[in-house]
This record gives structure tokens, C-alpha cells and sequence, in this order.
């Protein structure tokens, strides 16, 4: 059996995974990028190609990260005639505004405050965020009194939110169908342009993700966002049948309370910061790309390779 | 032999590790943490009450973490029939300014200076300290010209230290009876509510912690703190016979030198995030949970149970 | 086979890794830290001394870092008698700003903007480094107006950089000549004393760097930075023959764009911060401390020593 994916987002651990598990795996890479994937054991095979959409017809199973929607297209990908690993109908979840809160509202997890164009305070920071996962670019921080000005030539779905003064947590999550069993696998801190601020007067700066950082939760905090986990998961077998297989988060702002500020409906490239909370599930820390071919081998041996792969 | 915890703090490293070293373990857990809890492979026995104080008549070996005392208050600890690990008089050391003042005077360790309010000057910066760990939530920044306005209302002991300009390191050791040996197992940075200040105009905001972050020592730092870790062994043990057994952590802000903001007299929560110093030690990195179940292997092998069990 | 180093800047990870790949090791440390290093399973044989020159004359592979220039001058590595690991006439190529530009224009990498005293507009933030690694002690922060007060009593040579409003992310290679690959091992932030600026007011403070933490680039960014690790490789080989040998850092200012700001010729104390990206090239993450021990013990086998000792 062979594993597949596009060179970007998270293919360097979903490869790695699939190595250490033992299957073949496929990469499809573009030209400028091949020196560096080349370089890796990653790939028994790399296919070089400007043009992604070809792993719409791969014969091996796919799995599905960050960058597949940007450039395939959700319609190309829910047609696609390729085995895609998890619920494909799933990734679109995350891509708008209305989606995302009706699985939230549904899951019962608490959201940050969004506020109506009117009802902003001159003097008091918000966060005005764009639609859809974007790696952080695009969004900004305002206050009341700039929200006019900032926001009258944006040409995208956006919404402005109620700024929290606090940290920033992105909780990483694998739901196995295979051993129905919720996995918390870790948590990460984005690190962002605008964290320039800690070494300069400030300035506001673009959100856009540079990398990320892994951060050992305070442990009284973790059966909390498990419970959200678990939530998360019935809330979306309901919503979209047969519900969540495999990887997705949960974002948060935290300042003592956690409010939810966003989910990815797929594997996060936050998890590239490697944890140790899957050794709480596994016999040694492992990365999600590893635990998503594990649950396929783990399928396969159980022939339910259907259940994982919708 | 079993190994038994409150779930709690660090009890998912000390479950893991006591696993990893081939113990039996116990956790004691409230019903609102359970789900998270019972979803990994730690505890062979889930003790669901609200009832903490269960874990005083343990019949294995109990390992103290940071909320024990919160939990169970000291005199309970003190006087429990069950075997703790480690010297449960230590634990106290950390829980008073006068303790800790008197420990780390006597290590000889350069301590952050503490003012009297009459002394701070309107526009400088200090950082008002809660007597006693408390996750950092309580401690407060303030100019001078703040001090009184913002103090007049504390109905808890506090103290009035200068504030460091410089970075928070906190530095895990275990010091074995065992091995006659004190290791110096990681260095982590603790990530609070008031880092919020790298994305947004300064405000103040509260110290509580949310996680941690590992950090790999610039190295020619590194034997100063571990001169420092060696006094306060030998301070304790003349202070508190035996004296330390175990992990405990010493807590710093650096400017460029090094000043004592406090310790843990137990597993520091910090240690939580993962390090690879242990190696320095080991056969490989192991987090400090897995290092006490490992005391408890060499002791029982040399039937030296009673050394590090006070 | 003997592997010897001084105890500082990152010789725990190349010790380390010399154990983990069964040769014997060396070590020269001072008397006051002594007690540190002698409490790890490193060092085969330590040899205490004030006299760090005695490693010019050692009989097995002498590892050099970063603080070998320091302790022991350029001239007199370069006429030692000790084989060292790697390329010793590379180790210069930090140490100036001429040699580094030369370089970096060699190997066509976008590198700081550096201006004339006389452009510096009043508001603006530049960034004056001195020149040489320093392990960012002296670099300091400022606006145009405050440039010519800051500088009129430098004793060093300095220039005048842009200053980047971004993140900065060291990246950390290994040039295989063995085999034939250059490697991308990891990629650390710099914990500096500045970032105090998180918790407080801002004010200019040192960029002293206290310690560093792995950061897990966005994947998009990685195969642009191996190509510059090329293309340094490449100049590098024209430029000092036979090239580069084993481990080099690239050190990047980023706001959307890398722009270089300087590089480390020999490895990078930022290396110590532990990164899984060597498990794209190995079978497990190593740090690279083990990484040049392997490399050795892979020219041995081959009979190639003479190709990593120049």
C-alpha cells in the first residue's frame, strides 16, 4: 500500500509517519521545491509536477492537509476518484464563518466575542479576522476608532472580534474510529510576525505564521479541552456523517477562560511541533503524520480500511 | 509495588514514567476530569472521588506533586501513614517567604532584591509577589507611583521586589541519595497571560501561568546554576535531614546575572516540558516523572526503599 | 578513536553524541566547571585546566564551536597540529563583516539592508551590530536620532542595519562530504534579554542571548531555505576549499521575506535547542553533536577520514 501527498503543510511528518510504519510512500512536488524533498528519505517516489490536481487520480491513499483545498479546490477534492484518508466532506467545515459556528455552537464550545461594526468602543482593541484558514495573513489588530478606515477596501469575508489579552493555544486532536478513542496529541504556540513586538516599541504587524512552538499545557487545563474534544467529535458525526476520522484542532484564546477562536478540519500544521502527549496513548511520543498511518495500518489489519477512508 | 498520584499538575509525566519503568499506578481523580484521564494507558486503577484526602491511606508509594498541598494541606501530608517519595518536610520550604529567604541565604544564592514600600521611586517598575506558589496567578507589575493604590487591598502576604529586566528561567534538578548524585534535567520558560504583551500595545496583565516551553541553556550558564543547585542540596540537608530527595527547581530572572526569584520544593510543573539534558545522565531523555519511578527501581533493587521514601 | 572539545557553547550535544556513537571523549574544562561536567556520563578522560591552548596539541579529533576562536585565536587553530573536524581555514568567515558579505553575495542570499550613518531618517528603528559572533551581546536597538549618541563611543567596528520587523529563526545545515548531501537539521529562536519586552513598557535592552527554543517552521518556507543552504555550500567550496565540512548556520531576519543577517561557520549554539527535522535524513532525531560523531565514524568506515579532518 502507498501513501500520498502534496509537498507542503505537514507532508514532512505524514511521510516520515508512513516510513516509520512501514508503507511506500508518493510525493508530488513542484519543480522549486524537489531539491529539498529529494535531499530526505521521505519519498520512494516523487512526482514532479507543476500541476497538483494528478493526486486526484493517485491509486494509493491520500492523505488530505492544509494546503489541499487551496490548491484543488473542495469540489475537486469530495469528486476526487483517489482513496482520501478521513471524512472528505469534513474539510470544508473550516472554510467559513457560518460552518465553523454552527459546529461550535452545536459542540457547545465557548467562542470569542464578535462584535457588529457599531457596537465597537473607540478606545478598545479588536481583532478583525478574515475567512477561512489562511496561515494567519490577513488578519489584524485595530481599534475601535480605525475599524472604519481598515476595514472599508477589504474585498473578503471578514468579521471583527473582541480582542483577547492572553495567550494562544492550538490543541491537537486524533479521533480514532478504529479504537473509538478521542487522542490528545499536543498543543502549540504559533510564532507570528507580530511577535516582533517583544523586541521593539509597539507596532501593529501581520499575523502570518512563521512556524510553530511546542508548549507543555498547565496539566489542569488539559481535561477541560479534552472534554471540548470530545464534544467536537459528537457534534460532527451528527452535522456530517460518519463525523470526524483522524486529525483536527481546536483554537483558543486563553486568559483564563478558553474561548474558541477557530478549528482546522484536518491535520494543523501547529502539530509540526512535535509533542510528547501521544506517548500518554502510544509506547513512545510519536507525530500526527505517524498516527494517521498507524490508524491505517491498524485498519488494514483489521480489513475496516473503509472506515477511515470516506 | 504500585504507584499511586493525584491527577493533577504533573501526574501525567509521573504516571508515564512509573509506567515506563514497569510499576503498577493509581490515580486519584475528580469525576469532571475523568474522560481525559481514563483515555490513556496510565493508571491501572482510576480512583474517582472528590475526596482527595483518599491518598493519605495509599498502600503504595505516593509521588507529591504541586497541588498536594493545595489538596491535602501540609500538617495532613506530614502526618499521613502513607509512604510518600522524597522528604515531606522539604515540601513546606517553598510555601513562606521566611522559609524560602532562610533556604536560599543559606545555599548562598543571589536573590532578587526586595524592597520596603517606602523605599520604590515613582517611576520605576516592581513586581508584587504573593507569598507561595501559585501558578503565578496573583503576582501583579506596578511603577512605584501604582504600589500603594494597588496593595492597599491584598489580604494575603506580599513583598515588593525590584523588577528584572531580563528573562524567567526556571531549572529542574534531581538529586538521588541513591546514586549520591544531583542531575541537572532541564530549563524551561513558563508561558502566562501576560506574554499577550508581544502582540499588543503594553497593558498589565496577570501572570498566570498557561504552559511551558523548553529551553536549551546557553552553556556556559549552565555550571553556574548547577553550582547553585549543588549549595542548596547542601543547604537542605543541614536545614531538613535528610534533606532533598528527588526533583525540586530553582527559579531565576536573568538580566546577564542570575537572581533567585524562588523554588519548588517538589516536581516543578515546568518540568513538564520535555528536555533532553536527562540524557546527560541516561541512557536517553526521559522527563523527571519517568526519573522517580527510576529512584524507586535502583533503591528497591538495593533494598534501600527507605532512603528515598522519608 | 578519541573525540575531543572544551567544555562551553555546545560541547554537552557533541560529547553526547560521540558516546551515542561508541567513541571515546575529552574534555578540557576550566576548574570552576568542573563540578557540572564531571557529574555526566560525557567525558571519558576531563582534562582540568585554566590553559584551554592544550587542545592545540590533542591526539584524537578535535570538535571545534563557537567558543574555540575566542579561547584559542584564528591563527593558532589554523597551525595547530590537532586534527579538527571540518574545514579550519572556514572558521574565519564569521568573524568579519567583509568575509561574511563576500559570502553571502557569493552564494547570492538576500542579505539586511546596511545604510550610512548619514541616511538614517530620525524615526526610524535600525539595528547597529558589531562585528563577530558575540553571542548577541553589544547589538543594540535604535531610532535615527539617537544613532549618533549610541555610536560615538564604540570602540568596535559596527554597521547600521534595517531593522527587520519580523521574527528571526536560525537555521542549522550539515555538509556531508561522505556523503554527498547537505542536510537541514533544524531551526531554533534566540531567547534574548530584550524579550523582557513581553512582560513590560518597552525599553531598549541587551539582545543577549540567554538560551534558544526549536521552532518548527511553516512547511511552505523550509525548501526556500535549504536552496540558500546550497547555494552557500556552493560558494563556499569556491571560496575556501575544500568547502565547507559538517555543520553551519544560517541566520535570518523574516517579515514575509528572509533576509540574512549573518551565519555561524562552524556549529551553532542554537543547535542545542533539539529539533526532529534529523530524522528526515536518519533514523531517529539526533542532535548534531551526534551528527558530526557520525559522520566521522562513517569516513572511518569508508577509509575517507582525511576528507572530513582538513
Amino acid at each position: 500500500m502507498i501513501i500520498s501527498t502534496i509537498a507542503s503543510h505537514s507532508s514532512l511528518q505524514i511521510l516520515l509517519g508512513a516510513k516509520d510504519e512501514g508503507f511506500k510512500t508518493r510525493l508530488y512536488v513542484k519543480p522549486e521545491r524537489r531539491a529539498f524533498y529529494a535531499s530526505t528519505r521521505l519519498a520512494d517516489e516523487l512526482v514532479v509536477t507543476e500541476e497538483m490536481g494528478a493526486i486526484l487520480e493517485d491509486d494509493g491513499i491520500v492523505i488530505p492537509h492544509g494546503s489541499f483545498v487551496a490548491y484543488l479546490g473542495l469540489e475537486a477534492i469530495e469528486n476526487a476518484k483517489a482513496k482520501f484518508f478521513g471524512n472528505r466532506r469534513f474539510l470544508k467545515w473550516e472554510t467559513s464563518f457560518e460552518l465553523q459556528d454552527r459546529a461550535l455552537k452545536k459542540a457547545g464550545i465557548p467562542m470569542v466575542e464578535v462584535i457588529e461594526p457599531g457596537e465597537a468602543k473607540p478606545d478598545e482593541l479588536y481583532f478583525v479576522r478574515l475567512e477561512g484558514p489562511r496561515g494567519g495573513s490577513g488578519h489584524f489588530l485595530a481599534y475601535g476608532y480605525e475599524l472604519e478606515e481598515k476595514t472599508k477596501d477589504l474585498s473578503e469575508p471578514y468579521r471583527i472580534e473582541r480582542f483577547t489579552d492572553g495567550v494562544y493555544l492550538y490543541v491537537h486532536f486524533f479521533y480514532s474510529p478504529i479504537l473509538n478513542r478521542l487522542e490528545l496529541f499536543g498543543v502549540d504556540e504559533r510564532l507570528v510576525i507580530a511577535d516582533a513586538n517583544k523586541r521593539r516599541p509597539f507596532r501593529t504587524l501581520p499575523y502570518t505564521i512563521a512556524g510553530n512552538k511546542a508548549v507543555a499545557l498547565r496539566e489542569s487545563l488539559i481535561p477541560v479541552l479534552y472534554d471540548y474534544g470530545l464534544a467536537f467529535v459528537d457534534a460532527m458525526e451528527e452535522l456530517e456523517p460518519p463525523g470526524i476520522i483522524g486529525p483536527f484542532a481546536l483554537h483558543f484564546a486563553y486568559d483564563g477562560e478558553f474561548r474558541c477562536i477557530g478549528f482546522a478540519s484536518r491535520i494543523d500544521g501547529g502539530s509540526n511541533a512535535k509533542h510528547w502527549y501521544s506517548a500518554l496513548y502510544w509506547e513512545r511520543p510519536m507525530l500526527m503524520g505517524e498516527r494517521i498511518a498507524r490508524e491505517i495500518k491498524l485498519a488494514l489489519e483489521e480489513d475496516r480500511l473503509r472506515e477511515v477512508v470516506a
